[in-house]
């Protein structure tokens, strides 16, 4: 048991004594079933039952039952709890006196039912961080471990041994996934409910799972993730190591709802879990067939080299199908070398195809199928392979079952996906390629797709290490003395002058501007920054600037900046009465560049995403944009700005001059460090931004910048 | 049997007296498995076996054995060819003698193999021409109606009796699915192989299947389209009783490959296939997997009036990830009346959810998954209902089911899709509702997509009927008389003056636009046209006229064409040495517009696809085009309009006036018009085409047109 000792949270998954906090006789209690479950399971150590009428019971399920924790002279590891909420404060400090490690919560009634239950939830971590205990919980099914083994839990039954490790936070999900996948003949190394996350949540969860060499993927069904940073601190890591696969529902609108009168968590945007999973190198499963067919490659196969397949089929149909599946899922189908073909003419029929997919015609044998699967496991340019089999005639499904796990166990370093279509005659023949821990799916985009996953798992495993977040110079000072003039005016948005003041103080280029108090000083100050200028109103109350004829554009002379300084604050008034500051931005002209929009956004869940994409009248039409999350590695900004369509443009197309990507770039990093210093910015929008040719640089004509209330 | 009699191809499904040609007493053969299987299926009819060896053979399987058909007093309906490829001519030309009505012929060795089974192929539909027998294949598995019952093929057993039928162009994925759903329950009423399709075609069996009562659904694994117009026509009617769902393979580039290597038969390219489908009804099913998820949805279950569901579950994961599907695919969670939550309130426990979905929770009984399916199907304001059931401690599997064939029968009239998560503890449970008709799933979004499909089939079977194809005043003479000169002069592409005259032809709304061969001209011209004028070199052999300096804009008197003339014409004879035929188009300059661009594009399968879309610099970047089919409708050339993001645009947005969205529709139906009376254009485009505001038109400035050589 030494050997399989988690580091992390061991004797909460590997326990030496567990004792159950309201175990009873009566079959239909939950307090029953967690303690047969923990006899069933064959768990190894020290099993206590806890009841007050211990006296009355006796024992329960040959459990000696003691009234109370502190009769027991042994120490504790993991109290499973199963007595109603309302006792939980006073055990919760009983528990802690005793020195137990941890406590799974069974019991529901806390958080998910309102503000009281929420109240209790706080009352008993607050009690539990005392003295080190940690919760799983509450409300949860249980935690279960098989190679412990440990079924800590009110489940019907125990999953079959297996390598993967499920954590979810709906309970049913987890009984549901255990029902359908004991009769899939799918192992599980550990089920982990997650309940109301109220201490120990998913990164705990996964940190911990990353040193279980049981454990060879870890999936995760979620409805939020409690702590946005840690998660991505933790997945970062851990992904290195082994393939995390995420479902996180409330994706749509309707969904968030749903999710959030559930669990009484908060569920984010969606946009930002997608960006942070990607930042993480977590795999997000579109549904729930698509986790668990993952969870079969994962835990049974190796990680290809790279996307080179080789499919072998004994049918052209099939075989179709999965080569639309590869290419949309961006597996390249290997060329079949010359030498490899003349190999196959020696035994395969001229009416075969030689290319890839390989059809072996109908007529093909076990050992035809041996043959070809040898031959391209042999190849080193290929590096894995698809096996499809359809039941004709003279198909030998058994045979050929028996051929792919033999040459799985002699070449066990690159993966093989099959499908079987069948189920009748193919029956038995599908049985024995699972319980031989071969992947085999019924149809065939379900298998090219795990083989998508093994591949895309491959490319997030070998990543670059994280790069050190670019340290520039800049003035923060600068910028803390602006947020703090803002909000001792009780102001949230910045005006567009201490906006270019706060990007100046960050690097970030913008054209030469000054705030204009009157017509006079508009005049001075046209002429110190030299014309053409622009000049824009300024204030805290006018958001349309355009729209009330705050903005012209091309001064041209010093009389021009006077007269347009007096138009300006006019037009204001007569739109804006109310408005208190009224003062005008007079901005050097800028050559016309290529418009992007670049910014920055505040997400409760994982702190500041940043912006870039297509800017310009079509903006939000088609929302050519990319997100990535503070703080950004410069891969990351290089990352995002080439996920939008308009970089084929900044690359220059049709003979014209590439734009300045570098100044790009740059401009995303030093915005990412801006947020990463000062959370406090809500909202960051460069709108337009201009970018010029190579060596031009950009230049930020209009910052726009709101700090949370 | 009468009633069930197909109208067409009514003697193939349902024939009095079938023949098996080369039938075999070998059981290794193709000839013994089809004896057997027409024995052993239950056919009512008259069975003969055919075998030169009949003295030899005497009976097989208990039918008697002719050494050839010419023997056989009776008639016979339909013959199952197993002999091998090169008697195949005598044969077809013995049994049109004889006046078989159809032939499957299951032998394989035609097209398939190359261009002399090409032409073996070819011979043998031509006999068969001659005496009206129809062919089915050859390269096929075979026929398989299970009403009739007929299993006219050399599949390992029959399928379940049912109400899918299924035509696949691959024979091995039809024993694939063959034995898949015996396994999972699933029937068929009938299997046909499509196999090269040499006569008989997927447009003829849509057809047959149409008028079949046996059959409430089609589906067709379709690797090419045979004719396509055809095809359109077909499913147009036929959707419109039932619906036909198709997965389309080949739709990848690799897979275009293989689909041709495997049947020789081209396949098209894939948005003609998207457009083609969406014009007439047909569902195009993504993946295999899918399109037997709907098949079970389609035979089992009503069509909803509309798209507001209810989701039942009893515990929240599940429901918030059916929520999350049911958005991804246009359903509406219904809202829940006040009504209807006062009644809930009546037995559901407090903590449950009274929304939509609506969560009975881990505590829910048999009787209470009874009363909210009834509720909500008795509900004005809820069309269908997804029934979602994990096994929990107290969850009663069986009667839940029961109890939910009770109300499906009860209420036949909406729609109920059922997801179960488990296995062992639920499989009873599954089964049951399978056995019962009601479609079952085991993970939410299979069953939430199953019900999406069954909404958009909704929307398809209702759809407007077709309107006229909207003939308009066009002068067909003048196009035809520039085509033959077009043609005359051995070019294909005509000249911008000649493609400016076809526009307004048909109508297009186009500047003022004249050729002149002489600077003279190009001054006279020019001032008649009035200025000021744009001037473009025209020639068949130059195409990027800018790029040359071959493009002037703005020329605003009579002396500066005439130099504008000889500068062109200069630039042209610097970078195209060669070309014999230089000329100036003098154009009318029109006022800046919004750009967009339309044409059309000619398809080999389908005919010619109309295109409408974003024009401009950036119109390759964010491919914003919308397709349809010509001939189109109105309503279709609205529908492509809307497809587009541009749309958006051109309503008008922000204070913006709207363009002139008629003037866009007629345009395109004229060009719809124009390629449709001139199948010879093989490419169209008008680029730029620009939009003006409501009511003041649209203007076609450069219009090319490349006709088939």
């Amino acid at each position: 048991m030494a050997i399989l000792a988690l580091k992390k949270l061991d004797k909460l998954f590997h326990p030496d004594s567990v004792a159950i906090i309201g175990a009873s006789p009566d079959k239909k209690k939950v307090g029953y079933a967690a303690l047969r479950n923990m006899v069933d399971c064959g768990f190894k150590g020290r099993l206590y039952a806890i009841n007050p009428k211990a006296a009355e019971y006796g024992e329960i399920e040959g459990v000696k039952v003691y009234a109370n924790i502190s009769e027991i002279s042994d120490t504790i590891d993991l109290a499973v709890v199963c007595i109603p909420a309302r006792f939980m404060p006073s055990l919760i400090e009983e528990l802690g006196q005793k020195g137990v490690k941890y406590a799974a919560i069974i019991t529901a009634g806390f958080k998910e039912t309102g503000s009281d239950g929420a109240k209790l939830e706080h009352q008993i971590v607050e009690i539990a961080k005392k003295y080190g205990l940690r919760i799983v919980g509450p409300n949860i099914l249980g935690v279960i471990d098989t190679s412990a083994p440990i079924n800590a839990s009110f489940a019907e039954r125990s999953p079959i041994k297996g390598e993967v490790a499920f954590l979810s936070q709906s309970g049913a999900l987890l009984t549901g996934i255990l029902d359908w996948s004991r009769a899939e003949g799918i192992g599980y190394s550990s089920f982990v409910s997650l309940g109301n996350k109220a201490d120990l949540d998913e990164s705990d969860f996964i940190e911990a799972l990353a040193d279980d060499e049981q454990t060879l993927a870890i999936l995760a069904y979620l409805e939020s993730i409690n702590r946005g940073s840690k998660f991505i601190e933790v997945c970062n890591k851990v992904t290195r190591k082994k393939p995390v696969v995420v479902i996180k529902s409330g994706r749509s609108e309707a969904g968030s709802k749903a999710a959030s009168s559930h669990t009484g968590s908060m569920t984010g945007a969606d946009t930002t879990y997608d960006v942070a999973f990607e930042k993480c190198g977590v795999i997000r499963a579109d549904n729930a067939q698509e986790l668990f067919d993952m969870a079969f490659a994962f835990s049974y196969m190796p990680i290809p080299k790279s996307n080179r397949i080789a499919i072998i089929t004994n049918a052209g149909g099939p075989g179709i199908l999965a080569t639309d599946e590869a290419e949309r899922n961006g597996l390249e189908l290997a060329s079949i070398s010359s030498e490899f073909k003349e190999k196959l003419k020696e035994f395969l029929p001229p009416a075969a195809n030689f290319n890839n997919p390989i059809d072996a015609l109908g007529t093909a044998q076990a050992e035809d199928y041996s043959r070809i699967l040898e031959l391209a496991l042999k190849d080193e340019g290929i590096d894995g392979a698809i096996v499809i089999l359809t039941p004709q005639a003279m198909t030998e499904g058994q045979e050929t079952a028996d051929k792919i796990v033999e040459i799985r166990n002699k070449y066990p370093n690159k993966p093989i996906v099959s499908i079987f279509i069948g189920g009748e005659i193919l029956g038995p023949s599908i049985y024995h390629l699972k319980k031989n821990r071969i992947p085999c799916y019924p149809h065939p985009e379900r298998g090219v797709k795990a083989m998508a996953a093994l591949v895309e798992y491959a490319v997030i495993k070998e990543r670059p290490s994280i790069e050190e977040i670019v340290d520039l110079d800049r003035d923060k000072a600068r910028v803390r003395e602006i947020f703090s003039k803002v909000k001792s005016e009780e102001r949230t948005n910045l005006l567009g002058t201490e906006a270019i003041e706060v990007a100046k103080a960050y690097g970030i280029q913008t054209p030469p501007t000054k705030l204009a108090m009157s017509a006079e000083d508009a005049g001075m100050f046209a002429e110190e920054i030299g014309f053409p200028v622009v000049m824009k109103i300024t204030s805290p109350d006018i958001v349309h600037k355009t729209d009330i004829g705050g903005v012209k554009l091309n001064i041209k002379n010093k009389e021009e900046a006077i007269q347009t300084y007096i138009e300006i604050i006019e037009n204001a008034k007569k739109h804006h009465p109310e408005s208190k500051i009224l003062a005008v931005d007079i901005q050097k002209m800028e050559k016309t560049g290529r418009e992007l929009i670049v910014g920055s956004l505040k997400d409760p869940q994982f702190g500041s995403l940043v912006m870039v994409g297509m800017g310009g009248v079509y903006t939000n039409f088609f929302q050519d944009v990319a997100f990535g999350l503070a703080p950004l590695t410069k891969l990351e900004a290089i990352k995002m700005l080439e996920q939008t369509k308009i970089f084929t443009l900044l690359k220059g197309v049709r003979g014209e001059s590439p734009s300045d990507i570098d100044a790009i770039i740059d401009t995303l990093l030093k915005i990412s460090l801006l947020v990463s210093d000062f959370p406090e910015i809500k909202e960051l929008d460069v709108n337009p931004f201009f970018v010029y040719e190579e060596n031009e640089g950009v230049s930020a004509l209009d910052v726009k910048i709101t700090l949370e209330e």
